[in-house]
């Protein structure tokens, strides 16, 4: 079975097209790493560094695109708490597995938590906001927790029509603010990234603060908490946050560069369907149709020069 | 704000529903696990031994169901592979962030390969199935990848109408035999667990083999690989694979004793109704639909006596 095993690998990756079967067959279809090679600078966009928070653990740093167009109360918020270094020194706590990871303060006496500094202790809740105005490259296809779903400045997001409201989704990589019972009871300290199947029951019942945008594989790996809904039992089991801090707060030669594709161009949406309807030889039925949270948004390092 | 934190870590978790705001309001709605608790034995099933795979990885044992009904002709060949102890010594080579850990031997020079002493070096593709006289609770919720989805004896499914055909699906702890470009290339040595949001375009793809019943947060935290795919560079990153076995050729006492929820119970609908809609006074707004990949089957330790 020659190759046998360095194609039923590669293949599995979902990316890498196979060369057509004879060469006097259809052209060989682009790869996704194709298109990207021949993008515009216009198809991606940088994102501003008042928005990126470097969350530096242990392993390394992840990259975080926070969505004040979403969510502005517990963005500003969160750029105080990490001007004034409140989560340096902090803790992973949390660990479920095919849920999420959360991060913060873990002390549950009032009295005896770390203070928030000059941060708001009371943010409103701020789960959709009105979609007039609102950037969203839509997709056809259709959802069953959104009337709409598609993405708006990379984020991916719901509408609903007949309320005109839009929100963020929660997918892979989604950073929201732990909350109590009460609507606008979080206040930003608290918060939990996706690591699990989409949780899109959450979306529009809390709120949404941001995404990763890069080191995902260091925080989904974080040893799962033994206790229900993955708290530990030993403190000492917790990972340490080293800091985590806003990208402009962050010397320039220290900052990780990064462009996102911009999800309003048509290489975008040329990228989705390559996904919804597979041509690469391996995919003997296309799908015909891609989940919101199935859609990746590709982020590179910036060329040279 | 009192018990602030402790509530807002707990209701993240999406199952244990908080005490009605006062006591004169409506009844406090059961848990998940009140329910379960209160559930009948004939709620519950006992996997086959011959059907379960205990994977022994250095962090302990995972459990596997296999999947005869869907896949008979490759839960045949891996039941003779375990056996012969195939697996053991090999290893968990590959591990894609959002996606697979992929086991097996990742030689890929045919000559060098581990022998597979009497199992079938060839199989039938075995992507879909007839739907006729298959088990199959279905789901009332619109899904994008297939007409209808539900369970069949507690394995997310599709199924089609117009084509009479059903087959398993892409899943988190969803096990599938890797293949080479030819639909029939999986002779089910080389399988992949699914760890990230669920890969539904492989649905009708590949062979599903079966599902991880217990033991999924042992191969989630497998550190990724750095390559390409989630390959690693050096073999000593590689998880090592102490033993494959099915559970009917270990001795009794050392098999781990469970059970798996019926998903034809009128118990199960219940529970996947309450995720439907959430009722327990954290969730604002319910969100009407669920998706497949998001329901859960609970599995239990039998309980005594």
């Amino acid at each position: 079975m020659p190759r046998h095993r360095l194609l039923a690998l590669a293949l599995l990756a979902c990316c890498v097209p196979v060369a057509a079967i004879a060469a006097d067959e259809a052209p060989k279809p682009k790869s996704t790493q194709e298109l990207l090679d021949a993008s515009q600078p216009s198809d991606w966009r940088t994102p501003d560094p008042a928005n990126l928070l470097y969350m530096q653990v242990p392993a390394g740093r992840v990259v975080i695109e926070l969505a004040p167009d979403f969510a502005p109360a517990h963005v500003d918020n969160i750029r105080t708490l990490a001007r004034e270094h409140y989560w340096d020194g902090l803790s992973i706590y949390r660990s479920q597995d095919n849920f999420v990871v959360q991060f913060g303060d873990p002390t549950e006496e009032p009295a005896e938590r770390k203070p928030m500094g000059s941060a708001k202790e009371k943010l409103p809740a701020e789960f959709t906001r009105a979609s007039e105005g609102l950037a969203f490259d839509r997709l056809p296809d259709a959802d069953g927790y959104a009337p709409e779903v598609g993405f708006s400045n990379g984020f991916p997001a719901g509408r609903d029509p007949a309320s005109g409201q839009a929100w963020l989704a929660h997918c892979y990589g989604t950073l929201g603010a732990g909350r109590d019972v009460e609507a606008d009871s979080s206040n930003g300290t608290e918060l939990y990234v996706v690591d699990g199947q989409s949780p899109r029951q959450l979306d529009r019942n809390i709120t949404v603060v941001g995404r990763v945008l890069k080191g995902m594989e260091l925080l989904s790996v974080i040893p799962r908490g033994p206790e229900p809904m993955g708290f530990y039992e030993d403190p000492a089991q917790r990972t340490p946050i080293v800091s985590i801090a806003l990208a402009s707060e962050v010397p320039e030669a220290e900052r990780t560069a990064l462009q996102v594709l911009r999800t309003d161009v048509p290489l975008f949406a040329q990228l989705v369907e390559m996904r919804r309807n597979r041509n690469d030889g391996w995919y003997k039925v296309p799908a015909g149709h891609i989940d919101l949270c199935n859609v990746p948004v590709p982020v590179r390092q910036p060329p040279a020069g």
